[in-house]
Formats: structure tokens, sequence, C-alpha cells
């Protein structure tokens, strides 16, 4: 079979396994998790054995030290895979929750009830723990997944479907629902792309340069998670010392990722006793200040800020801080340069709370709380799949609920329509 | 300005112009609601006079009597578009409502908002009232809407338009959040369905061709609604009367629209007494029946029915009608010929009346109640914007919530990530 064909084959096959899949029991459903927690466990030699290859070949080609350190498997990283899956056995079944019930005039008894989107492909990069982790949470939506990771990692990511799929096979659940494609070749992502026919969603988890490729080419609605570029803004009536510890957090506590602060906004009321304190302090902490003229006049370590500061996602110690004329100012510059990421303001004032909460609409928003908290573990989703930065199909931090839509369901005795 | 640049605009200002909208309080949409419903009324001679254009253009292409009764716009269909956007005005506004929120170990409260999608644009056919409809829908919910229309019913579109956007000029509100793309083009839908940038959604409305053509082009998430191949299942357990009810309404009482029933399934055990009852019945109403063997046992005026006919979206007075072993036949079939639209199970068996409800995943599921309550209004959403057969972003029958998304809100007291 050519790779088309194969592809073409694995997601048929993935369709019609999503038919038994989306019928599981929930205690199925989790034992099977329990068990491939398990079985990882006691394969841990195998998978580092096949692990091994990958990182031979990734020397061979040259992959930097970092790229080799995502790749490498060990006891450690093996034993987090299993405990990740535990953690989503241990999650509450999304599938089959009536989320509403109402009655209609005539008696009609109409809700809406939770049900597995599908098949579900996953596309992403060199991290072979992804085919674990995110295995795990579309199966305990009830849905089939199919998951094509860097090819990088292809060894160890066939490896750890096949011990995932031995317990799906013990189970009496069809291994279809488990693929991982077996094509290190860009022509197997393309062919993927296209079968809109049998998958319903597609979440790349990678860099902009992934999901921008991945959006370009496939004819599947796709997750789409651009970049972070969060603010904070620190209004007149802020606690400085809260506005310090957050304003912290949200830089330094881990730069990289994408909810971490890249823009501070300070009220220009507080301009003079706020910024030196707080330029201060991250100075200190090593991070690179660079600010409009009224930044500057009250931190001159600070370089000046251009047009491209307000864009920049910079994921290291590099802040750009301008000063506001008020909360509308702040607003008017979070929806000229945001990302529809993630934003908090530090306030004292209950109308600025409320205004903030209300009219900024990225995915997330806070009010006195530091921006690292847009996560799915730490909002109380449990484990996070993705998270997406356009507004359909989910926006924001995306747990097992949104591997689900709704379909209505309506208990009647007998009526028809008029 | 070429075309593609005129529509880029368009879309810019749109997506301008929602920022606006997503902040207008309730009361100002629904006040604006209502004054636009006068001004239709006040408005109907010139209404009249610029439909009268397209019905002069329609006969002079040819057009059919049926399409040109449908373009056609008098005292009564205006008046009807004005009640239309007046039902809209006292719908429950969804913008700003908090669907949940939870309290987290450090407590932050975190909970869900409904917000707009933001731009919404709207690609569909002949009739002239979908125009005041849909912008009705999609500025309730907050958003900006671009309408396209069908080309032979440019001069009625535009009219409509101009007469709500003078009470929006009125109002205060921008302009921009309500446009109808002024050229009859097929190049105008084709660089609409390219604004990603600006464009949030597409829906289109009409036949499946539309359909097919709008999602091929379009690099913006569509919801898509093909076809509905209903089905009904009579369960050995059902009440004869209250199945013949069901099954008479489902598919006489408006069979060209989508909800109605195309296939009926019946349970081997009741074959010999429910059917001849049910095909008389049928025949009476000009019904013309196509069954499998069994059926036509004990239905002789059916005729075979072909693979095709299990596939048929008949729109008319033409039922397939087949006999199934038992529960699990009756959803085999469903899963493999229906189109995730709408099924209904008639039976007094609870056990088989809540498996049908889980294990049939089309967007509305029924128990003994016809399958024409698939309709936003019957279902109590109020208007519907349309109804969607695949699972993103919405599934089923759409109202005015399908035109948000949510966002995280959190409220801290000052809480930084550990």
């Amino acid at each position: 079979m050519t790779i088309v064909a194969q592809i073409r084959t694995i997601a048929a096959d993935a369709r019609q396994a999503a038919i038994a899949m989306a019928k599981l029991p929930t205690t199925a459903k989790n034992d099977l998790l329990m068990a491939m927690a398990m079985a990882l466990i006691n394969d841990t030699p195998q998978l580092i054995d096949e692990n091994r290859k990958d990182l031979e070949a990734g020397e061979k080609k040259g992959l930097s030290s970092a790229m080799l350190d995502r790749l490498m498997l060990d006891e450690t990283r093996i034993k987090a895979m299993a405990d990740g899956l535990r953690e989503v056995a241990n999650l509450p079944d999304p599938v089959g929750e009536v989320t509403r019930m109402w009655k209609r005039p005539n008696n009609l008894m109409v809700g809406k009830m939770r049900i597995p989107l599908g098949v579900i492909g996953i596309i992403y990069e060199a991290r072979p723990n992804v085919t674990a982790d995110a295995a795990a949470l579309c199966l305990k939506a009830g849905n089939s997944v199919i998951l094509r990771g860097g090819s990088e990692a292809i060894h160890s990511n066939l490896a750890i479907a096949r011990i995932l799929g031995r317990e799906m096979e013990r189970a009496g659940i069809p291994q279809a629902a488990l693929s991982v494609i077996p094509f290190p070749e860009r022509e197997g992502v393309l062919e993927m792309l296209k079968q809109e026919e049998f998958i319903d969603l597609i979440i790349p988890r990678g860099g902009e340069s992934l999901i921008r490729f991945v959006v370009e080419h496939s004819k599947i609605p796709v997750i789409k998670h651009y970049k972070g570029v969060c603010h904070i803004f620190v209004d007149s009536s802020a606690d400085f010392d809260m506005a310090e510890r957050i304003v912290v957090n949200a830089k330094v506590q881990r730069p990289g990722v994408c909810n971490s602060l890249e823009t501070l906004l300070i009220h220009k009321d507080v301009a003079e006793t706020f910024i030196p304190r707080i330029a201060q302090t991250l100075t200190d902490l090593k991070v690179e200040l660079r600010g409009d003229d009224c930044v500057r006049e009250f931190a001159p370590q600070a370089t000046p800020a251009t047009e491209e500061d307000w864009q920049a996602e910079y994921l290291e110690l590099i802040l750009a801080v301008r000063v506001v004329d008020d909360l509308d100012d702040a607003i008017n510059h979070i929806n000229a340069y945001g990302s529809l990421h993630t934003e908090a303001i530090v306030t004292g004032d209950y109308h600025n709370s409320q205004r903030f909460i209300r009219e900024v609409n990225s995915s997330t928003v806070l009010v006195n709380a530091s921006t690292r908290f847009a996560d799915g573990n730490q909002l109380g989703l449990g484990a996070e799949i993705g998270i997406s930065t356009t507004k359909l199909h989910s926006f924001g931090p995306m747990g097992l609920e949104d591997l689900t839509t709704t379909k209505f369901i309506v208990y009647g005795d007998g009526q028809i329509r008029q």
C-alpha cells in the first residue's frame, strides 16, 4: 500500500473504532488507562532501547543538545508518563453529562448531552511523552486518536503506541482507536490533513511554524495557538506589593512559556512611584527593560521600546513597559497588540476590575493574579490538551470537555409538531 | 477600489466595529432591534420598490415562479421580518453570562463568561428576509455581521441593509458592524472566504451545493449543514397509535424540510401487525413507499428499496421502510446511513429509550416525539441561525448562544504561581 492509502485506511478504521469508543463505560476507560500506565512501567527497558535508536539517529543528524534532551526517555520520564495516564484516569468522564435540561410548553424535556467529538488528530514535535498524554485525554473523552509525532521520535512513539495498543487489545477495545502514523515523511502529515471525511479535529502542538503549516494545509478544523503576548495593567489603585509580586511571577518564574508576561502597562498616576521600584526589582532579576519615554524617565536603565516591542513574544527575560493614561488606554493597547491569550489587571478599584473582566476579550482575563495561571491544570480542568487563541471550537486552555461536543436529547410522550 | 480591496476594507472595518459591538449594553441592542423593526415597517414602500427591481431582473433572467415567489417582498412579508427583529430583541442576551464558576484550592475564583465570536459572515440564497433575520441574531449576540445574499436579491438586500444601517447610525453604533457585500459577482464570495484575519465564522444558508462550495473555498471555519436523512425506529414495545401519529407528522407535515422523516425502521416482532396499518395510512396520504423484502410482504404497495434509498434525502412524499432485527440493528443502520441530523425512537421500553439516547450520536435524538422538533424555535432556543450537522463549533440547531464563545475569567487577591 502507498503511504496515501495506508493513512486513509488508518483514518477510516479510526472512524469505525470511534463508534465503539463512544459507547465505552467510564470504568472500562479508566481501567484501560491504569493498565496502560502499568504497561509503560513494565516495558521501561524496551522503551529505553527504542528511544536510544532515536537518540543515535538524532546525534548523527546533528540535533542540538536541547533537542536531544527533549527527545530522551529515562526511567523518571517514563514514570512521569505513567503518572499522567493515571491522572487522566482519575478525571471525571465528560461523556454522557447532561449539561442542561429544560421543559417546553408542550411538555417535551429537552437537554444537551456531551458526546465525543469522534476522531482527533494530534500533530506534534519532538517530546515523545505527548504520545501518551494526548492519547490518554482523547481516549478518556471517548474519541479515537491519530498521532503524528516528529520524525526524530518515530521509534519512541511507535514503541509507546505498541505498548498502549497491546492493553487495548487485552481489554477488547478496537486498537484502531489509537494509531501512530508510522511514516516520518511530511507527505504523511499532508495526507492526514486531507481526511476530513474521517477526522473531526486537528490539534497541533508545537511552535508557530508547525501550527501555520497545519492551518495552511488542513481541510479539517484546527485548534490554533499562535502566540502569547500577555499583558499586565497596573492600575492607579493597585497595591504595589501585590503588583510587584504578580509582575515578577508572570515575567520571571518561567519566561519561556506562552502565558508569561511580555508587556507591562502602568497607569500614569503611579508612574513616578511604581516604575522606579518595579524597574529596580526586575533589573536585579536580570530582566532587560524596554520602555516608552515616560517609563525611561523613571527607569533610566530601560532602552527605548519600538513598535516591534509592543508586538513581541520574547519568551525570555525581556519586558516591554508602557505608561498609559487610564483603563481605556490600557484596553486599547491590548486590543491593538494582544494575541487574545492572557491579560491581567492589578487594581483595588471595583469598577475597573469589572470593566477589565468584561471588556478584555482574551481567552483568559485575570484580576489580581498572575498570567501564569492560564493553564488547564491551574484553572482546574485537569490535564490540558492545548490552548486555543482563536474562538472556535474552544477558546483558552482546553481540557477533556473540549474534546467533546453536545447533542440535543429530547424525551417526549407522543408529541407531534403543530 | 477593486472588489478585492473593497471586501478587505469591509471585513477590516467589521473587525474594528466588533470591539464596540462586544461592549454594547443589552438595552442598547434591544432598542436598536426595535427601532430597526419600526424602520422596516415605515420604509415598506421604498423596500417594495427596490424589491421590484430584483423581481423584474429575475423575470428577464427566466427565474422559476417558485424562485420569484421566494424573492418577493410584500407588506405581509415585511411585517414578518419586523416581527422577527422584535422577537430577537425579546430573547435573553447571551453576552456576559457566566456559565459556571468554581473555586480553586488557592482561592482563585475561575469562571467561564460568554463573549461574542467577533465577526460572522453569512452567505445565503434568494430569500431577502434572511438579511434581517441573520443580522438581528448576530448583532444581538454582540457580533459584527457581513452578509452576502444571492445576486438575484441584491437590490432588496442592499435596501434592507440601508434601512437597518440608518438606525445604527442614529443610535451611535458603528455602521461597519452590519454590511452587505454589494457585488453580485462570485468573486465577492471567494474574497470574503479569504478574510480569515477579520472574519471568525462563516454560516452558509442554502442548498448542499452552496455549502460544499463555501467549505471548499473557505479559509475560515464554516458551519456545515449538508443534509438530513432522518430516521424513526418503531420498537416492538411501541404504542402503535403514538407511532403512527409521530411517523405521519414527521413525514407528511412538511416533507420538504431537513428534519422530515426519510427512513422508517420497524422492529421485526411488530412487522406483521404494524406495517399493514402504517403503510395503509401513509398510502392514503399519498406517500410512496420503498421497502425491503420483509416490508413488501406486509405492504405490497411498496416498491423495492435499493441501496440508494437508504441514503436518500427525498424531501418529498417518499419514504424508505426497513425491518430490523432489534435495537442494535436499528442503531447500526443509522450509523451506516444517517447524516448526523435527527433520529427518533418510538418505544415503551425504558432500557431501549436510554440506549437510543446514549448511543445514537446524531445532533438531535428524540424519544417518542416527531423529528420535526429538531429546530431552534421548537427546542426553545428562540430564533435559529442554522443547523450544524458537523460537531464543530456547534452541533444541531443553533441559536444566539452559538454565536458566542466563552473566555476564562479569574478573580484573585494577589495569587502567584508556585
